[in-house]
Parts: structure tokens; C-alpha cells; sequence
């Protein structure tokens, strides 16, 4: 638990991590350097804060996805959430724990100088800066040690990031899941499906994915959608400030899983219509039944699911991401299933939740 | 990547850690259960935000470590950087991820439980409530498989925490590590080096450390300084309220270490004497030479380290909490060591940075 200070070491990682951090938010009084860091937010908001691990094997995989990719999805994975709720990044904080082979070898060094690049390359394009955070010598675990009496096996230690967003949006405003009420339309941004069709061929491969740079991040992210997902925080700012939603979520977990939370958050019951649902060219290419269950299940889209009453005119782009009306929202009955999906034929069957969650019984 | 929803799973972790944060604090709107929370910091204040990781086999040992110590500790690194700073808890912000068999079986659903308890026991007192976070099933890596084209032995999961926390100050007035000046004296509360003696026979053991309560938490924190030390919350706040310190931040590395933190962002040379140093019961019973070395390299006191000016009354003990004087500030000389140590028969040597560095060459 103790270990002799080396001038290389985690100083060296931190003032690499704070070289890479050169953009200022006049909000951020002092940044990388305390026992703290000091934000001053601006006048008349309220603070919002969300916290997301990005855990090898977990959420990425070395050997598949390009150190860009892992940075550029961290910080994603943050700002979707205040974009969710409509809010303006402040600051984003990272804790990082390494194994020991990723600080000491030149590759382990060039993988660390990438992420950080994928992940200040997004922050930059929001006014995010790295305010803050941890490092720490990623612990390897021992197998086949426990109780056997023989030495164990040392496994390699993992990459673990967490990253915190602080985000800002005007006293009382920011938008919730809670709000939906029967009669609502039920809305998403972008298309669907896309992150969980690129996923698939990103594992399929026996090497890491190779990003094809189409120049703008709005290309990318459409040439990318697993990659190099954009959250919307134009949107969700547009909404928030056009008073367009009556509740609001980000399709992280997949359509089918955050729809449930909505719909449990405002109590009420939601209708899906399958032919509604904006397909991404990468999932419609798996054929019409493929392309459905990425676009319910798939997760990590990153766009937003929100609803508004029937009244409100809702355009069909906001911030140059298109919008399109997906179903309605209902009184919830007792015994009634939380979703219902309707078939292009007719036909309604209950929509049960089948995106991520941690923790499931079925193995990966 | 990706796996069915399942109804025991991420759900009933949340709801397990929600029901178990039960406090309000007038700052937190939206607590646990949106995209992201919600705080309203109190008017006229910054906000402070720091992150720390407790991961096991780096922080902690699951077969050493009582859990509810994991959780209080867990808690403890966040609010003594806040402490460090003056500043007073709003929120934390818990990332929390377990290993399936942790989540499954009766015995880990209790070591989570008994966790959020010494973690909310600590977080009730400072009126700090968890008002978010993140969980996730903890990946599990492969030992023996790379390149070799064999299967390898899956290691077993680990438990990973970082603990967010958010706080508040009057605005400009935090206690940075910046502002000791040539001249100032050089102090810390409490006594030093019991966390080190008692981790020693923490992990000298074969089982898991029983906690004796005596009841009050300044006794359990006298008698366990390694499995429950106290953030000097109080004395920190009463540091910046009464503008006693020029610059200050809290033991969590070690005294030689955090020292010289504070020289290089202070721009200072430092003399700590030797026969000043306030020893803990438990390391003076290692012996002298031993209970130095813990002292000044020990780490995880959690104790305040700060300077004031040599005109600056301190009085002998702040919100409880002895104060002593332990050295002074110079000014910094090129070629001169950074800090010195004088020993009681007045012979001075340099003093190094030997606390807790992650990535350093040595061992565990």
C-alpha cells in the first residue's frame, strides 16, 4: 500500500495530463494543481454533475478501439448527460488509473498522449476543459492464487477512467425525465441503431479500428457513430431555451432501457411506432429485423429521447441535428406493460426493456 | 459489450445505494436518478471539486480491510481535500464498480452494504449526502493469454471506487498551497504517522481488522488513525473563517511528500524540525528512528499541513484539534534542496520526498 517516491512517476503523468490542457473556461478559477478545483459558475444557474467510468473490457477494449476513440467516447459519455438536461459544460474531471506498462514503455506513453488528445479534441469544440481529478497505478489481480496455496498468476491491470462533468443551465430549467405527461409526442434527435451496427464490426476485427478522418465532427460522428458519437448539446440547449420539452433523456443504454426510465420517472405508459424510428444507414444495412433491434436495444447512440405536448411545434431539425416524432406518450394502467411496440402491420406487442445494464444475468 | 437487461442488476445497486442515502442538504435539487444532479450552491461562494480513487489492491485489500473502513475511507480522501481548502460539503458523487460475484451472492451484497454504511456514517456528520454517481459490473482481466495462444485464468473482478466531491467556500477565499511565504511558520493538527503503524498491522494480519468502537468519532479516529481517520473538516473551515493560514493542504501522501507540494507551488524552501513533530501513540511505539520515518513518509494521516505568518497568533488547538508548529519557511535558493530536516542535536540534511507516489519504481 506504500511505495518510495521516483521523480518519474505520477507527476510526470499529471503535468501531461495538464500540458494537454491548455483551453481556459472563464468559470474554471483554478484548475489542475490543489487538493481542488475552483469553479465559479455563472450567475442565476444551477450546477449539474454526472459521473461516467470508462473501463477497459467494460466499456472499451484496447485491442479493438484507437486510444482517440476511448478519449473522444469518455468525455462523450459526460457531456451527453448535460446535454440530456439541457446544460452547458463548465468543466470536466478525470480520474485515471493506468497499469504500470502504459506509463513506463514508449507505446504505453504514445496510447495515454492519444486518449488525452481524443478526449481535448471534443472538450475543446464544447469550451471543456480538464479541470481536475486523480491518477492512480491501475491494481492487477491474482488468479488461480485464492485458497489454492499454489502462486497465483498476475493479470495485467486494467485502464480505468472515471469522468466527471460539471455543467451549467438556468435556475429551474434544466430538463428532467420526470416530466412527461399523457398526450405527449415522443421525440428522438439523429438516427439509431448506428453505434451498435459500427460495434459490431469494430469486434469483429482482429486489430484496432482505424478512424477514416472525414475533416468536420459532424462527419465523423455520422461516419462513426460508435467511435466518435457527438453529444447534443446544441440540441438540448435549444430545447431547454425554446421551452420545446416536457422531459428529456439521453439514449445511452439503448432506446428500449432509457425509454423505461422515462416512462417510470413520469409515470406514465409510451407507444413506439417501429416504422417512426430514424435508421442509421450503418444498422439499416443489416437487413429490416437486425436494424429494428439495434435501433430498440443498441445503446450508445448518444442522441436525445425526449417528449413535448401534442400543442408544442416541434421543428424537424434543432441545431442542425434533424428531429422525428417516434410515438406517444399514454396513461399508464395498472397491469398494462410500461411500452408497447406498433408494428408497421398493426399489430402491438409489449416492448420490454433489453438494452445495457450492468450487472444482467446474461454473460457479455 | 453489450448484454440483456435483467430486473436484478444495475437497478437494484442504485436502489440499494439510494435507500441508503437518506440525508438532504439544502444544495442538492436533484439528487440520485436523472441524467445528472442538481446543486444550488449557496450565494456568494465557489464551488471545490476533487476526485479520488480507492481501488482495490492499491487503496484497500478486500481480505484486510473491514468494509465499512473502505467506505469511510473511501469518503474520508474527498472531504480532507475539501477540508485542506476550508471549504464546507455540498455532495458526493460515488463511481462504483463490482465484481459479479460481489452483486450475486448474499456475502458481497452484505460487504456493499456495510461499504455505504462506514461511507454515509462518515458523509452524515458532515451533512453530505451521496447525490449521484455511476456503477458498473467490473471487468475481469485475463492472465497468462496474451500472445501465447493458450486460454489464460480469468481473474477475478476488483472493487473500484472514485468518490467526487463538491463543496463550497466564500468566494477568493480557499486555502491554496500557493501562498506560503519566506518567513511563515510551518504547522499541522493532529499527530502523525499513527496511519502507517496501523496499516502495518493491518496487513500483518491474515484476516480481515476488527474495528473497536469507543463510540465517539474523534475516539475511533484516535484509536484507528489507518481504518477510520477524521477529515479536519472544522479546523479547516475555522483555518479560512478566522484567516489564520497562508497556505495549507492535507496529509494524504505524506509529510515529505505533500511538503514539498506545497514549496514547489509556494515557490519556498522548507526547514521541519525533527524533535517538533507530533507523534501518534501507535508509531512512537515503534521506536524512535521508526516512528520518524512514519511520521515524515507515512502517509494517509489525513491531518492539515499549513503555514501562517510569524506574527499570526495560532492558538494551540483549532475546533478541537491540537496545533503544532513543526518547522518554518525560507526563502529557496538554487542548488539548495527544496526542503531540510533538522534533527535534535542541530545537524541538518536534506529532506526527500518519500511518501506515496503512484507509479514510482519500487514495489509495493
Amino acid at each position: 500500500m506504500k511505495q518510495q517516491a521516483n521523480p518519474i512517476g505520477e507527476l510526470v503523468l499529471i503535468e501531461q495530463i495538464r500540458r494537454a490542457s491548455r483551453l481556459r473556461n472563464a468559470s474554471v478559477v483554478l484548475g489542475i494543481g490543489d487538493d481542488c478545483a475552483i469553479l465559479r459558475p455563472p450567475t442565476g444557474c444551477e450546477l449539474l454533475i454526472t459521473t461516467d467510468f470508462s473501463l477497459e473490457g467494460r466499456h472499451f477494449r484496447r485491442d479493438r478501439h484507437p486510444a482517440e476513440s476511448v478519449g473522444h467516447r469518455c468525455l462523450a459519455r459526460g457531456l451527453s448527460d448535460l446535454a440530456a438536461m439541457g446544460a452547458k459544460p463548465l468543466a470536466a474531471f478525470l480520474s485515471l488509473a493506468l497499469p504500470r506498462d502504459i506509463v513506463t514503455t514508449k507505446s504505453g506513453q504514445q496510447w495515454t498522449r492519444r486518449f488525452l488528445h481524443g478526449l481535448h479534441a471534443l472538450g475543446d469544440r464544447y469550451a471543456c476543459p480538464l479541470a481536475g481529478g486523480d491518477t492512480a497505478e491501475s491494481p492487477s489481480s491474482i488468479a488461480g492464487a485464492t485458497g489454492s496455496g499454489l502462486p497465483g498468476i498476475a493479470s495485467p491491470g486494467l485502464i480505468l477512467a472515471d469522468i466527471i462533468l460539471v455543467g451549467a443551465a438556468p435556475t429551474g430549467k434544466a430538463l428532467r425525465r420526470s416530466g412527461a405527461r399523457p398526450g405527449d409526442l415522443l421525440y428522438c434527435t439523429g438516427s439509431l441503431g448506428g453505434a451498435a451496427a459500427e460495434l459490431a464490426t469494430v469486434l469483429a476485427r482482429k486489430s484496432v479500428a482505424r478512424i477514416r478522418s472525414s475533416g468536420t465532427a459532424g462527419a465523423n460522428a455520422a461516419q462513426h457513430p460508435h467511435l466518435l458519437p457527438e453529444p447534443r448539446l446544441a440540441t438540448g440547449a435549444a430545447l431547454l431555451r425554446r421551452k420545446l420539452a416536457s422531459a428529456a433523456l439521453d439514449l445511452s443504454d439503448g432506446l428500449s432501457t432509457d425509454l423505461m426510465h422515462l416512462c417510470v420517472a413520469s409515470g406514465v405508459h409510451a407507444v413506439v411506432d417501429a416504422a417512426a424510428l430514424p435508421i442509421h444507414p450503418l444498422a439499416a444495412a443489416l437487413g429490416p429485423a437486425a436494424a429494428l433491434q439495434a435501433a430498440l436495444h443498441g445503446g450508445e447512440d448518444y442522441e436525445l429521447l425526449f417528449t413535448a405536448a401534442a400543442s408544442t411545434r416541434i421543428p424537424r431539425s434543432l441545431a442542425g441535428v434533424p428531429i422525428t416524432p417516434i410515438g406517444r406518450i399514454t396513461r399508464r394502467r395498472t397491469g398494462q406493460p410500461i411500452m408497447t411496440l406498433l408494428h408497421p402491420d398493426g399489430t402491438r406487442q409489449p416492448l420490454q426493456p433489453a438494452g445495457w445494464e450492468h450487472f444482467s444475468s446474461t454473460a457479455h
